[in-house]
C-alpha cells in the first residue's frame, strides 16, 4: 500500500501544485495521497496568504485524501526544524513514500551537498559573523557545489537528513520543479512560483491562469505586518518572556535596545538584521514571543490535526489515534486561534470536517 | 515646617479641588503643598481622562508645589491598597499633615466605623458571598451607622487604618466635601462630582463653569476599552500569566470559562460580575494582567516619581534621594509607558519638569 505524503504550504496552492499531484498520480500510484501543510502561519513567519478553509477545499478537491497541519509551532520555524518534524510527522501517520518538489532530481547529488556539508567546516564561518545558510553557500562554494545551494534544495537536504538521523522507513522521491526556484518571478506553462502569484495579489493583478481554480471564490487575510508588531512590541516590553524559543539573553538585549526606537514592522527588521540575524529570524522571533513558544513545543509532537479528509481519507485515518478530526478540545490550540482572533482574522472552527469539492 | 499632602486623582481636577486648596492655605498654612495623584492609571481600573501633562501643570498652576505619582501598579488596585501605599508615600516624603475630603467631617464617627467594622464580623457576610464593601455596609446596618459608609468616607477610613496600622507621625485633617457624594450628579456652587464631569466630557456638554481653567487648552484622552479587552483576552489565553496580583487560580479559571464568549469590554463585565466579584475588581484584574503586575509590586515602593514642581518644590525636594525628576532611567516604568503607546495614547516623558502655569 502507497502511503504518499508531501509537505507544503499551498501559500496559495498553484499549478506548479496541481503538476505534482498528477506527477505523483501518475508516477507512484498512490492508495492514499497526503498533504502535510502549513496552516495559517508559513515558514517565512507570515500569515499565510489564504484563508484555511478554502486552502483546505482546494487540496481535497485537487486530489489530496488528507489535510494535516504541520503543528504552527513548526511551522514557521527554520528549514531545520521545519523539515524535521515534518519527515517525522509523514511517519507517524504511516507515510512509506514522501515526494518533494526540489530544483536537483539527483538525489544522488543532494546526499554528496550533505557529505560535503561538515557541521566543523560550516562552524569555521559562523564563527566568523556569517549566518548558517551563508555559511553552508560558503562551504559548499569551495568544491564548486554552490550552486545547488537553492531554496528548494535546502529543504530536501533537510528533509533527507531527517530521515537519516530518525533512520525512517520512508522512501524519499523528488519532483524537479518547473518554475526554477522559489522566489523565480518568470512564469512559463502557467506555472510560477507562489512568490510571485502572492504579489501579484498584493498589487490587486490578474494571476488566475496561474491557479488551477476560480481564484473569485477565495477568501485571503490581508497584511497585519503593523498589528503584529505593536503587539510583539508590547508583549515583549511587559516582560516575563522566557524560554522563549530561539531567543537567547543576547538576543533579547540586542532586541531591547532596538525595539522601542522602531514605529512599526518594517522599520523593526531594518533596525534588527545584521550580518549574523536574518529578517526571517527575527520575523520568527516575534511570532515565538507573541505566541509564546517555548523550547518544548518545537521537540515534542503530542497530537496531529486533521483539517480535512474525503471518503478514503476517513477510512485511512480512523486507525490512527493521535489524529484528531475534531480538535476544539486541544487547550494548546486556543493561543493559535486567539491571535487570529485578535487580528481580526476569521477562522472557522469546525465540527466536522468531511468537505465537498470546490 | 507644615509639608501637606492632598492624595487625588484630579480626573478631571474641577472647582471642587481649587476649594480644597483654598481652605488648605485658609486653615492649616502650608509651607509645601504636595499632590499625590494618579497618574494616567486611575482606581477605577481605567485610563484617566486627562492627558498626563495638562493635568500636572493644571495642579501646580493650581497652588501645588510639588506633584508626585502614584505609582501605577498601587494607583488601580482597591481602596485598601490604594489608601495604605499613598498614605506611606506621603509619610515617605515628609508630609506632616494628610488632608482629604470626606463626606464626613468629624473624625471621631469615623474612627467609631472603624472600631465597628470588625474582621471577624466582616467574614460573617463575605462568607455568605457578599463582597467585601457590602460585608461593611451591613455591618454598620446593625448599629445604625450605614448611613456613614459611602464612598469618601471609605477612603477616609482606609487613609486612617493605614495611619494606625504604621503607626505615623502624621496629622489627619478633613475637609467636608461639597457635592454630596462622588458619584453625585447634581451641580451647587459650581462644584459637581468628577463622575459628572467625566460624563459632561464624554457626551461633548459643556463643563466650562466646573472646572478652574479653560477646557479647550486641555487633551483628553478618548476610551479605550475595547483595545484593551482586546489585549487582555490575548494575554490571557497566550498562557503564563502567574503570580499576578488579586488572580487567585480559582479566579483564572473563572474567567477562562468566560473570556472566550465575550465579544467586547463591556459584554465581559457584563458575564464576569457576580455577587462576589465586583465589576471594578474584574477591571483591575485586566489592568494586572496586561500590565504584569504581581504581587511583589504593589508592596514595595522603591522608587518616586515627581511629575511636576514649581522652584519652591525643587528645593524641598532635592534632600529626598529617593525622589527622582529625571526618570527615563526607571526599567519598571518601561511597560505602563508601552501600554499608553500600544493605546495610541500620547505620553510625554520630560527631561525637564519645571514648569510654567498654565
Amino acid at each position: 500500500m502507497n502511503v504518499i505524503g508531501v509537505v507544503a504550504e499551498f501559500n496559495p496552492f498553484h499549478n506548479g501544485h496541481k503538476y505534482q499531484v498528477e506527477m505523483i498520480k501518475k508516477l507512484y500510484n498512490p492508495d492514499i495521497l497526503i498533504a502535510l501543510i502549513s496552516n495559517n502561519f508559513v515558514q517565512r513567519a507570515e500569515l499565510s496568504i489564504l484563508n484555511e478553509e478554502d486552502k483546505v477545499n482546494i487540496a481535497l478537491s485537487m486530489g489530496y485524501d488528507i489535510v494535516i497541519e504541520i503543528p504552527p509551532q513548526i511551522s514557521i520555524q527554520n528549514a531545520e526544524v521545519y523539515c524535521e518534524n515534518s519527515v517525522r510527522i509523514l511517519d507517524k501517520i504511516g507515510c512509506n513514500i514522501q515526494v518533494f518538489g526540489a530544483e536537483t532530481e539527483d538525489i544522488n547529488i543532494l546526499d554528496d551537498l550533505i557529505d560535503k556539508l561538515k557541521d566543523e567546516d560550516i562552524k569555521k564561518y559562523t564563527s566568523l559573523g556569517h549566518s548558517y545558510n551563508k555559511a553552508c553557500f560558503m562551504v559548499l562554494e569551495k568544491y564548486g557545489l554552490s550552486k545547488y545551494y537553492t531554496s528548494n534544495n535546502i529543504l530536501a537536504l533537510e528533509y533527507i537528513r531527517a530521515k537519516k538521523k530518525y533512520n525512517l522507513d520512508l522512501s524519499q522521491k523528488i519532483i524537479k520543479r518547473v518554475a526554477s526556484g522559489y522566489n523565480d518571478e518568470t512564469i512559463s506553462n502557467n506555472i510560477s512560483s507562489a512568490t510571485n502569484i502572492r504579489n501579484l495579489i498584493k498589487n490587486g493583478k490578474n494571476y488566475e491562469n496561474l491557479v488551477p481554480y476560480k481564484s473569485s471564490k477565495l477568501t485571503y487575510i490581508l497584511e497585519k505586518e503593523d498589528m503584529i508588531f505593536d503587539l510583539f512590541k508590547y508583549i515583549f516590553l511587559r516582560g516575563d518572556i522566557d524560554s522563549i524559543y530561539d531567543l537567547s539573553d543576547e538576543l533579547k538585549n540586542y532586541i531591547s535596545n532596538r525595539i522601542r526606537k522602531a514605529k512599526n514592522y518594517e522599520e523593526f527588521l531594518e533596525i534588527s538584521k545584521n550580518r549574523n540575524i536574518s529578517i526571517n529570524r527575527i520575523k520568527r522571533i516575534m511570532l515565538n514571543v507573541i505566541l509564546n513558544i517555548k523550547d518544548v513545543s518545537v521537540k515534542e509532537i503530542e497530537y496531529i490535526k486533521v483539517l480535512g479528509i474525503n471518503k478514503k481519507g476517513a477510512k485511512y485515518i480512523k486507525n490512527l489515534d493521535f489524529c484528531y478530526v475534531n480538535y476544539k478540545h486541544i487547550k494548546e490550540d486556543v493561543k493559535y486561534e486567539e491571535f487570529l482572533n485578535y487580528l481580526k482574522v476569521k477562522k472557522t472552527l469546525r465540527n466536522s470536517i468531511y468537505r465537498e469539492d470546490l
